[in-house]
C-alpha cells in the first residue's frame, strides 16, 4: 500500500489512520493550507519527481532529481520563497522514506504493480531491505479562480512512498510498439517533469496487451521517448537518443547515462530510421533499463552495452 | 468567498464549517472517494467548465457546456458509467447554485476579482439577485501510480460557486497585447477545456500591467485565442475567428455566437494580419464580450456588432 504525506510548514505529516484505501484523505491537509483549490488540480500547475531509493531510503540520483525540479520551478515562475520551501522538503525526505522502510522490513511485503511488470517482493533479501520509491508532487499552491496566482502563494508538496519493482542486474526484455498518440511540441516546457500529462494518459490507453512500453513520436513523426521512459536506439553500432528541446522529459537516468558514456549521440531520429535499429532500450528511474526484444512483432538484437548500463545502475543502489 | 462542493454518490456535499479560507479542506472528501491520489492533481487528467448563472442559478448556455464536457470525457476515454455520473452531477447543479444565491441575497455582497476587472456588487439590484458563476472540475478519479487507470475507476467531481463580475449591456473596453508565450499544437486535445493549463498559467504571468487580456499565438505565429477567452478580429469589415482544431478552447460563447451570426468566418489568422485589424473582441462565459480599445498601445475602432452581441448575451441572463 502506498503511504501519502504532505509537507506542513517544516515537516512531513501523515494523518493518523490514513493509509491505503483511504489515503486520499490525507490530501485534505495540503489542500487546506491556503485559500481555494490546489492549482495542481485546477491547471496541472506544478511538477513531480519519481525516485528509486536504496536500502537506506536515499536516492543515489538525488542531485539530478533536485536539479530538474529546481529548473522546472524556475521555468514555472515559482517564487524564491517557494523554491526554498521545496528544497527544505526534499532535504527532509529521509524522514518518510526511512519510516516506509521500517514499516515494511518487519512484516510481509505485498507486491504492487508498476508498469505492469512482474514484481518481486524483496530486492535485497539478504538483509531484509525492500525496493522502494517515492513520488514527490509540487504544486504552486491554492487559488480560487483564474490562471493568475496571488503574490506570496505557498506551494503544496505531496509525497507518496511505495514499493518498487525488483532491479535485476540484466535489463528486462520487453515488447513494444509505436504509439498512435503523438506529442505536441512546446519548447517552454520540454524536458520538465510537469503535471500536464494528458498526452501520456491517452498514450497509455493505446498500449496493446503485449506492450510494456511504447514509442512516442512528435507531430513530425520523429521519435521523442517512451510513454514513461527515455529511449536509446542503436543504429549501425551507434547509440542515439533524441534531444529534449521541443517535447519529452529529460529523464534523470538519461542524464546520468549521458554524463558517463561518450558514445551516445543526442540527435533527431525520424521514425523511418527505426527500420534500421539493431537494438532499442528504455530508461527510467524505477526500472533502470529495459531492452526491446520485439518491436511491433519484429525481433531485435540484445546489446551488451545495455546490460553494462543496467549493472552499473543497479550498483548505485547496492552501494549503501 | 467561494464555496466548494464535491459530488458524493448522488448529491453535492459541502463539509460543515468549510468555506472561504479553509475551503480547500472540503477536497479531502472527494479525494478520499477511492484509492490513491486524484489524477487531476497527478496528471491534469480531467476537464472543467466555468459557467455564468442567471438569477435562478441556471446557466442559459448549459447545453453547450454539457456538450463540450461530454465530448471531452469521450476523448479522454472516460467509461460510460463515469460519464453517467458526471451527467447526474451536472443535472443536480441547481442544488448548490440556488444555495449560493440564497446565501447572498440576504446579506451584503463582497466584491471579488475576476480577470482583474472592476467589480460591481450586484448586477440585478432591482430584485436583489446577484451575478454568480460556478466552476466544475471533473477528474478521472484516484489512482496510486503510473499513467494507467484501473477499470471501474470513479470520477471525482468538484464545484466552486462564486460571485461573477457585472454583465453590462455594452462590452468592456480593454487594453491587450500579443503574449510572448506561444501555444503548443495537439489536435487530439484542441477545443477541449482540459486541466492541462500550464501554458495559460505562464501566459498570464507575462501580462503587462495595463493588459486585461492577451493574444495567444501558435508555434506558426497564427492567432489562436486569448489567454482566457476566444478572439474575433474584424478585417475589411469581415469578422474572423480562428479554427480550434490544433490548439485552443472551443468556447461556449464562441459556439453560441457562431450559431447565431452568419457573417463570422472561421479561418486561420496570421499574426501579421493584426496590422489590418479594425476591431478585435474577446468572448468568454463570465464576461460575455470585451472589446479592444488599444492593442500594444495602438487604438482600435469600436464596432457596433460587438455591442449587439453583448446586449444579446446579457439578455440570456435577464430572461429568467
Amino acid at each position: 500500500m502506498p503511504h501519502i504525506y504532505t509537507w506542513d510548514v517544516d515537516r512531513w505529516t501523515q494523518p493518523s489512520g490514513v493509509t491505503g484505501l483511504n489515503a486520499g484523505a490525507g490530501l485534505g491537509m495540503g489542500l487546506a493550507m491556503g485559500q481555494g483549490l490546489d492549482r495542481g488540480l485546477q491547471f496541472g500547475d506544478g511538477l513531480f519527481e519519481t525516485m528509486r531509493l536504496n536500502a537506506k531510503g536515499e536516492s543515489p540520483l538525488m542531485p539530478l532529481h533536485q536539479g530538474r525540479l529546481k529548473k522546472g520551478l524556475a521555468v514555472l515562475g515559482f517564487s524564491p520563497d517557494a523554491i526554498t520551501t521545496v528544497e527544505r522538503a526534499m532535504s527532509k525526505l529521509s524522514d518518510i522514506t526511512l519510516a516506509h522502510l521500517s514499516t515494511h522490513t518487519s512484516s510481509p511485503i505485498t507486491p504492487t504493480s508498476a508498469h505492469n511488470q512482474p514484481q518481486a517482493v524483496d530486492c535485497r533479501p539478504d538483509d531484509g531491505g525492500v525496493c522502494s520509491g517515492v513520488k514527490i508532487i509540487v504544486t504552486r499552491g491554492n487559488s480560487t479562480q483564474g490562471y493568475g496566482a496571488i503574490e506570496g502563494i505557498r506551494p503544496n508538496i505531496y509525497a507518496v512512498t511505495f514499493e518498487a519493482p525488483e532491479l535485476n542486474p540484466a535489463p528486462a526484455l520487453i515488447n513494444v510498439g509505436v504509439n498512435p498518440v503523438t506529442l505536441g511540441e512546446q519548447p517552454l516546457l520540454a524536458g520538465l517533469k510537469h503535471l500536464n500529462r494528458i498526452e501520456q494518459v491517452l498514450a497509455r490507453q493505446k498500449f496493446q496487451p503485449e506492450w510494456s512500453e511504447s514509442i512516442m513520436l512528435n507531430q513530425k513523426s520523429q521519435i521523442v521517448e517512451g510513454c514513461m521512459s527515455n529511449i536509446f536506439v542503436n543504429i549501425d553500432n551507434q547509440w542515439l537518443t533524441p534531444p529534449m528541446d521541443n517535447a519529452g522529459v529529460d529523464g534523470v537516468v538519461r542524464q546520468w547515462l549521458l554524463s558517463m558514456v561518450d558514445k551516445i549521440s543526442v540527435e533527431v531520429i525520424p521514425l523511418k530510421e527505426l527500420a534500421s535499429a539493431q537494438a532499442i532500450c528504455f530508461s527510467n528511474s524505477l526500472s533502470g533499463f529495459r531492452e526491446v526484444q520485439a518491436l511491433d512483432g519484429q525481433s531485435l538484437l540484445m546489446n551488451t552495452d545495455v546490460t553494462d548500463w543496467q549493472m552499473h545502475y543497479k550498483s548505485l543502489f547496492d552501494e549503501c
